[in-house]
């Protein structure tokens, strides 16, 4: 918890007052040490702009996407500034993140919100972006059996944007509050069948990519959005001869997880566990820490 | 080494009488207990025909699938026959194989070699055919940045492969004596550059998987040909950030292989280190483990 001087925006860079930011996995992960990042953590967040070089735009609610590209390599002038070798990541790498009253970020990452998204609705568009990813990887999943491993607040969203795209889904969790959560939500929660097409490991544990392995079919595909820094112990002569894709996916397009947002297709409020101001930092993120938790948010103003 | 009765084909199948059989890392797990197999190994072969439902190919030199499908799952009708759940596999799982004067097999899985097509060439259609498995898998590699880890048989022959599609290629390996042979077959062997659009894991060791992930570009692809029965200890993160995709790679198809082979496109007799008779099957054996071992072929009529 620290004093810190007010952001200055750079060339191109707006000025956000954050209302409401999400405490996600990699968070606590990084306030171990993960990724040697000593700024200010904080990567899902809704705001509104205090000062933009667009000053139309001022006064307007927004989320960002959190990687900044050079937008000078070949990645970036491709459209996949998440893959740019020089990028910063918000609040995980050269970036200072959203645990903070206000944020300095690149103007052309912002998102306007819809008008009627509330705050605690739109904090999701990060994470329910990263399940978006999983369909632009793979495209059509219709009609596909798909197991979602792990009951935690990304594997609650994989279920139902995979569920939404067509996909007969199964969700596999350990905790039988959350399993009851994810059936009010609509997700199947019995047993999966081995035999699977697509496997989604959202256990946040090493022994996921193994779980996964015994559930998908020959030829099927196994996601992988588990990013721990742990060593997995994984016999892969299965992978081999099962001739199985094992697929990393991690960030995500923002414009479809607002519009499933806004169209309530994703429901993402049954998640939150509690809401805390920033001054509750320390307890917020003990909270966020417990196994099962859900999620957890700060609100700095609160 | 046996004295075992004569295989007796049921139907649908052949009577071959082999005429060289190949040693594959494979057999040598085999022989260390691998899949618990117990039957006679091999299954990389040339023979020709003693008996076949078709008698207008008696006589006619013949080369084989290893993977026997069922004929009624789902996974066969798809002419996937080597997915299939019930198969027996050739010499590795409850099918006899070729380190035998002859052999019982389904006629459905054999392919005829061409005329002018030597033995020794010939009996490398299995794992020239596993190499073409990639290009069936990945679809055109032309132009793409490749790197080949394992300078053993299948990186030689994969380099080779991946090179004719038009892939540049670079072959990684720590025999000085087996790159100089790449060289010869004019594969590039200088130190591959990280950032590579496709890395091939034929290293036949537990630490490929990682070699490869150090390698590859983000979105980059990483095809599996190790089979070893070892626990991996790897860190998936860097694979999940990158979104690469991992790819298990078996059993491939034989038409291009044949064809490839006879078109003196795959070269591969220079990989052959020694022929031995099947009563010299135990040295045969031993000379094939050697570490740095290239090709040791069995003649069983020798």
């Amino acid at each position: 918890m620290s004093d810190l001087p007010e952001p200055v925006p750079g060339p191109g860079e707006a000025l956000v007052r954050v209302r409401l930011a999400g405490i996600c996995r990699t968070d606590l992960e990084i306030c171990r040490g993960y990724l040697g990042f000593e700024g200010t953590p904080g990567h899902e967040w809704v705001g509104e702009l205090v000062a933009a070089p667009d000053p139309g735009l001022a006064g307007a609610r927004v989320v960002g996407e959190i990687n900044f590209g050079c937008e000078r390599c070949a990645a970036c002038r491709a459209g996949l500034a998440r893959h740019c070798p020089a990028r910063r990541v918000q609040g995980i790498m050269r970036a200072d993140g959203a645990f903070a009253e206000l944020l300095a970020v690149p103007a052309r990452v912002l998102h306007r919100v819809p008008g009627d998204l509330p705050d605690d609705t739109a904090v999701f568009a990060e994470p329910v972006a990263a399940a978006f990813e999983i369909l632009e990887q793979l495209g059509d999943v219709g009609g596909r059996r798909a197991v979602v491993l792990g009951d935690g607040k990304l594997g609650l969203l994989v279920a139902q944007v995979l569920g939404n795209a067509g996909a007969r889904v199964t969700l596999a969790g350990r905790h039988a509050e959350k399993l009851a959560l994810a059936r009010r939500l609509g997700i199947d929660t019995r047993a999966p069948e081995p035999d699977a097409d697509l496997v989604v490991d959202a256990t946040g544990s090493a022994g996921g990519l193994a779980a996964a392995l015994a559930l998908v079919r020959p030829r099927g595909t196994v996601v992988l959005k588990t990013t721990i820094a742990a060593e997995h112990r994984v016999d892969l002569a299965r992978a081999v001869v099962n001739e199985v894709t094992v697929l990393g996916s991690r960030c995500g397009p923002f414009a479809p997880a607002l519009a499933a947002l806004a169209a309530g297709a994703v429901q993402v409020t049954p998640l939150i566990e509690a809401v805390h101001s920033l001054a509750e930092g320390i307890e917020a993120f003990t909270r966020a820490g417990r196994p099962g938790a859900l999620k957890v948010l700060i609100a700095p103003a609160g």
